[in-house]
């Protein structure tokens, strides 16, 4: 079975020493805390006005300045800075604070469609961090992507089998 | 809703203040490598020999070779070290990689049981880390606990609704 690190990588074609690569420098030392606020930001504010508005609607249960700070604050700490994210909210844990939402490919694709536009438009950003990043959310990206499927394969098992039981009451 | 990280912290009786405390010095540059890949070894060696045979047969379908690379690697790229982890295996993704697993009240105490004595007995931790590690483990623990809760939740609401339906077939 093909792992999640490897789907990732199919889907996204980026090989994971390229999506690691933010790695290789501290990018929150080089960019500073108010360019990553300023790029979420830019983010949330091209999702949330969406012409698509099946991709606005995975978000309408979410405050925008709620999706904007635990997004910053993600890519703070796992980018070189504090651990803002942990100490407000716990470990990552991406695939499961995804699974309230459609992780599809297209949706994948959408997502990394805002943040593109979002990085060649928030100054102070260099052309190698932005490359960088670009790997690093692609990859990421299709990685939720595959543990989406997971999720689905996985319930669909246990509603299978708990249908084939005769009801409780 | 209690969050994850409030269930967390009331469940493991740990703030998230002192389970991040791990951020405040680098644990890898301290203990080194090897430490951490004896720690792991030490503490895996303890699990598969557990008398408890309900708790080593959560284990009962991974090497133990592997267990102990997964661990250590996780360690390292947490506390401080090269991104080994994600490198090879991408995200931690730490709820969903546990969800295989009965992560149960009793199977944390039991993980923490053999984690605190594979700590005491690995030499060359020091009193100070091993109460930041202490600390982060019990509060990642109950973490993960709370993450398999809403599973468990989840997943009981999708199928009474698929249950409700007609088969199709």
């Amino acid at each position: 079975m093909q792992s999640l690190q490897e789907k990732a990588s199919e889907w996204s074609g980026v090989h994971p020493k390229d999506a690691f690569a933010i790695d290789e420098t501290n990018l929150y030392e080089k960019l500073g805390l108010q360019t990553f606020i300023n790029l979420s930001t830019n983010f949330y504010n091209r999702v949330y006005d969406d012409e698509e508005e099946w991709f606005r609607s995975i978000f309408a249960n979410s405050k925008k300045e709620d999706a904007i700070q635990n997004q910053y604050e993600f890519f703070v700490q796992r980018m070189g800075g504090p651990p803002l994210y942990s100490q407000r909210r716990g470990h990552p844990a991406l695939i499961a604070r995804h699974r309230p939402f459609p992780v599809t490919h297209q949706a994948a694709e959408r997502w990394l469609h805002h943040m593109q536009e979002a990085l060649d438009s928030t100054t102070d950003i260099d052309a190698d961090s932005k490359t960088k990043m670009m790997n690093f959310f692609r990859h990421t990206a299709f990685f939720l992507v595959a543990g989406d499927e997971l999720k689905s394969h996985k319930q669909g098992v246990a509603c299978k089998h708990a249908a084939g039981k005769p009801a409780a009451a």
